[in-house]
């Protein structure tokens, strides 16, 4: 047998050996998301149509007048159009796609209007599903996906030890959610989304918005962020306690710190999403707290701080090198606190690479 | 004639009607901005299922499970169902439906996914669109919507104040922008969009994102933000120059402000939002800057930013009392700088009240 050969293939490649696997001619590619992973092209035009107008042989990406420039400077060997406000977008659009029988859309994406509108335009084509294929491509990072993650995590990391020296007693968790924005925006990166920050019993119920309660001594205090690299996103969890950490804080920081790395030493090729999520969950569920851990494991990351695979009880998706993932088990004892650690992941040969380093003690704040 | 009898009609009230004057007997709105106008729930569940469904005699409110309690406490005469991830939400919707032959959806948000489900759970049931009408609905605000506005506005004034006396020559563009996001939090609001912070040559291209780029002597700094309230948005651009303005800084202020007042003098019951345009667009082009005027002088708000009426010189639909609106109109000199002022407006008997009542003076900042 012959050495591994990596395939060079970009995602735009990929996706045309599918569609003609499946004997599609053309595919129009609307989601955002999807037009950012097969060009390179990152924009939310919102209100004004974008298209990605795939063929065998060609593909064109049709952008509103506004975006034609940054649109023109980031993408490479694909013919970009634009339409202005007042011009009808749509028979540019069906031109750019030829005159398919059966044409691949995003079903999950593409609306109803849309959907009319080009089936109008090309004399009734049957439209079929790419949504699925496009996931299922977007699993598998390329090298440069995975460079621009270990990017987004390292610039995380740095938010993360900054963020936890300037805590401090008497800060609202409105204003730490503001220093985690000012603190993201210094490292050049954009939030991955809207920080969480949960003090006190706060901390029990996942995904409680920032309030102005203010952290005083004795609180867990929960920071859940990230920085997005060139569209990919970071995702983590730290936990800091306001002055002398209890025993009861330190005991359970340490059996979730113990599930994390039960999670992370099960995640490799050839494992199951829900054997990775069982190794954390068995490990709390032996400490008597299985009813205290209310959620999945983990999620996939990439282009969105949300996607493919799930890392759930009921999930059983065969690992594969290339594969982005958080982990992040917690425990929540309503009224109490509840504590969670989460770092990000790559699948690699063996094993999983964590991309996030920043230290995951319970760290200490100075209760005055 | 009798006098005036002011309707109490609901958002809901006024759909149903429009519905059995249609002959439809169900509509399926999933749209979470109409959902919150109908219900005043307001959330955004995008990975996961809702839909509000409407019927002559009944509405049902169909959530995920962890909306639920939210949902509860929200709504009004309005059933609410709670739906866990693991169920399959389609069977339970189409119950809460009933069995339509034709049924309204909002085919403009409304994916092809969903569509062909809905479809098939209703046996092949005929979709028609209700989101133009929706639109339209929308377009008149209800007294407890012109009140959010109203609170939004005042709001975004308080944070006006506050933002330009804290402006100091050397604090970067993106700075500014925090100082926006804190003192927009400080008043308990949301913000309307990311601010837009532009100084010197940057002022003059509309829609820059902040940059690093520093406050200095000489330059025009263009502010445009705003604060949600109850989800209602406000918005409003100011103007600051740092040091002593120069004569052509003054000169095109004073102008823009000219136009700026003509546009507010010319919104009333009647007028169309083209004359509104023109209104402002004639002081513009009077001093022979006509093509320095890029965009359409303002756009409708409410629990949008942008949304309908488009006050641009295609346009001419009918204002009529309860209408809202920004007027923004703005100069733009490449390589010099651009200056803009936005208010907001509510179109009431005989003319328009001003919402947002900053003060609209080029604001000096201290050189030093």
């Amino acid at each position: 047998m012959g050495g591994v050969v990596t395939t060079q293939a970009t995602p735009l490649d990929r996706l045309r050996d599918w569609l003609a696997q499946e004997r599609l001619a053309a595919a129009c590619i609307t989601d955002p998301i999807s037009i950012a992973y097969l060009t390179g092209f990152r924009a939310d035009t919102a209100e004004r149509l974008m298209a990605l107008a795939v063929r065998g042989d060609s593909a064109a990406l049709l952008v509103p007048a506004l975006e034609l420039d940054n649109a023109e400077s980031r993408v490479r060997e694909i013919e970009v159009v634009g339409w202005s406000d007042g011009q009808d977008p749509w028979p540019a659009l069906a031109r750019l796609l030829g005159s398919p029988s059966r044409l691949g859309v995003e079903k999950g994406h593409l609306t109803l209007a849309a959907a009319e509108r080009l089936r109008s335009r090309l004399d009734g084509a049957e439209l079929t599903d790419v949504g699925l294929e496009l996931r299922r491509l977007r699993l598998i990072k390329a090298p440069p996906e995975q460079e621009a993650l270990a990017r987004a995590a390292e610039a995380t990391d740095r938010v993360t030890v900054r963020l936890l020296e300037a805590l401090a007693a008497g800060q609202s968790e409105l204003e730490v959610a503001s220093a985690i924005a000012r603190l993201t925006e210094e490292e050049g990166a954009l939030p991955s989304f809207p920080p969480l920050v949960q003090s006190g019993p706060n901390s029990a119920l996942p995904h409680l918005m920032p309030s102005d309660r203010r952290l005083q001594s004795g609180d867990l205090v929960l920071l859940d962020f990230g920085a997005a690299v060139d569209g990919y996103k970071g995702d983590t969890t730290r936990m800091a306690v306001v002055g002398e950490p209890a025993a009861r804080q330190v005991e359970l920081h340490r059996l979730v710190l113990e599930a994390h790395d039960a999670a992370i030493a099960a995640a490799r090729p050839g494992a199951t999403t829900g054997a990775v999520d069982a190794a954390a969950r068995e490990v709390i569920a032996a400490a008597g707290l299985g009813d205290r851990f209310i959620h999945r494991v983990g999620h996939g990351l990439g282009l969105q701080v949300h996607e493919d695979p799930s890392l759930d009880p009921g999930s059983n998706l065969e690992l594969e090198e290339g594969m982005a993932f958080t982990v992040e088990p917690g425990v929540y004892i309503p009224g109490w606190g509840g504590l969670r650690i989460e770092d990000d992941l790559i699948v690699e040969a063996g094993g999983a690479r964590v991309l996030t380093s920043a230290p995951r003690e319970l760290f200490a704040v100075p209760a005055n």
